[in-house]
């Protein structure tokens, strides 16, 4: 029997979502929840990797094994062996033939960063101060040259082994909330896939043309070229957060729709 | 010289504002950053007390001492020194016979809690879950019952010292917003001064009226009574959040203003 279940967790205190040895990742101490449950080891897939730090809001993972408990009963049988920072939010029994790493459709993240003066220590665990002052309407205009298929190669960190560097990006979003005295701006970024660290490249850039330090001609060049030099540094892993997953079809109810921290 | 600063922190880590042996406090962090920049002991004054697990995002502190740094330029000596959740975001001199103690005219809190069938790990920092449904009209109605000058002696804690529990609330709002698939309530009250543990009371007794627990009556009693055992249980305290102290003359710019996280 095979069990799909959204899950939400703070990357704060987490290596990452992939198991490693000596290390508290999402998978290990969900892998060791899910020992107890089922009384035997149980392998738990994601539908894709997070980095160390990097916050979940809606990561969908799926599971095979045998137990008398009701599909639905499973979030709570596991949420009272897992800690405050990891949580499942919903579980039950995958459609035929689902493999969350295999059938995901759309991601959807959400990178953010502020601009104060000072460190505001309530936003600090979820966004990240950058410096300056940044121009929406910049930053929007650059965003949209991100949007549809695209060859991302400049997008993605050195080392990374993809087999291709093609994406489809369905829609970039940047939007401003004035918080505690500080501007936050939330990028909001929607494709069929992403290349190790392409969000956090893409939030960078945006800043920097937002801020001046780069142009939307820089951004097109970087598309053309896959010249990961003509873009501004990968944006620290805590500012991003994993909002929403999709399928072919729709798995989870309200809960899977993301409105948004702030 | 009199200085006056604009802080924040996340209180997760702290004791408490006030210092005592042994604890990191508010208090013990910032004066021995203070001991650092004025290179003697400083004592610093709070415009009130928190409590351990409560956050600020605007507390307003003096501290006297004499350097050659100028006051706008203090900020970024104590941030250098200071750790990730506590901060100063503005310092400035302050004005003739100000005492952050005495001159608090009006203190902003908001208590945030949401409703959600599992512990959603990205909230879990700065609001607490609470059980059931709860009605948003139901908590308006007896928030309103709040507004005005009454006697609050049923809205403390046992164990309270203040000479008079009479205290003037100025408004009273209840907001609701979606937050990644769950409800996100905000209780935001704003008055003269504060009784131990009121706003956490005040908040405890809206979320029972608002899922039917208790009843606007149960309010009009306990403020005509004082008696506590009327009223519902105090709330944890990394729900609130202290967000504004105003005095009789605005000392902060923008920052001062806040708009709430969510």
């Amino acid at each position: 029997m095979r069990y799909v279940f959204l899950i939400s967790f703070d990357g704060t205190h987490f290596s990452g979502s992939q198991r490693q040895p000596q290390c508290r990742t999402v998978q290990s101490v969900l892998e060791d929840a899910a020992q107890k449950v089922f009384g035997v080891p149980v392998k738990i897939a994601f539908s894709g990797r997070t980095d160390a730090g990097v916050h979940a809001a809606g990561q969908v993972v799926h599971l095979d094994g045998e137990t008398s408990i009701p599909a639905e009963k499973l979030r709570e049988a596991f949420n009272r062996l897992l800690p405050e920072d990891l949580k499942v939010l919903e579980s039950i029994a995958a459609p035929d033939g689902f493999d969350c790493t295999c059938s995901a459709r759309r991601k959807t993240y959400c990178y953010r960063f502020y601009t104060a003066a000072s460190t505001l220590p309530l936003l600090e665990r979820y966004a990240v101060r950058v410096e300056g002052r940044v121009d929406l309407a910049r930053m929007r205009e650059a965003a949209a040259l991100l949007v549809g298929e695209h060859d991302f190669a400049a997008f993605r960190a050195t080392g990374s082994s993809a087999k291709t560097t093609v994406r489809t990006v369905f829609s970039v979003t940047v939007d401003s909330t004035p918080v505690y005295g500080a501007n936050l701006y939330e990028v909001r970024v929607t494709g069929n896939g992403f290349l190790y660290n392409m969000v956090r490249i893409i939030a960078g850039e945006l800043y920097a043309v937002g801020c001046g330090r780069a142009s939307c001609a820089d951004i097109e060049q970087a598309l053309k070229t896959g010249d990961r030099t003509l873009l501004f540094r990968t944006m620290p892993a805590k500012g991003l957060t994993l909002e929403h997953v999709e399928f072919d079809v729709p798995l989870f109810g309200a809960q899977g729709e993301n409105d948004g921290i702030f």
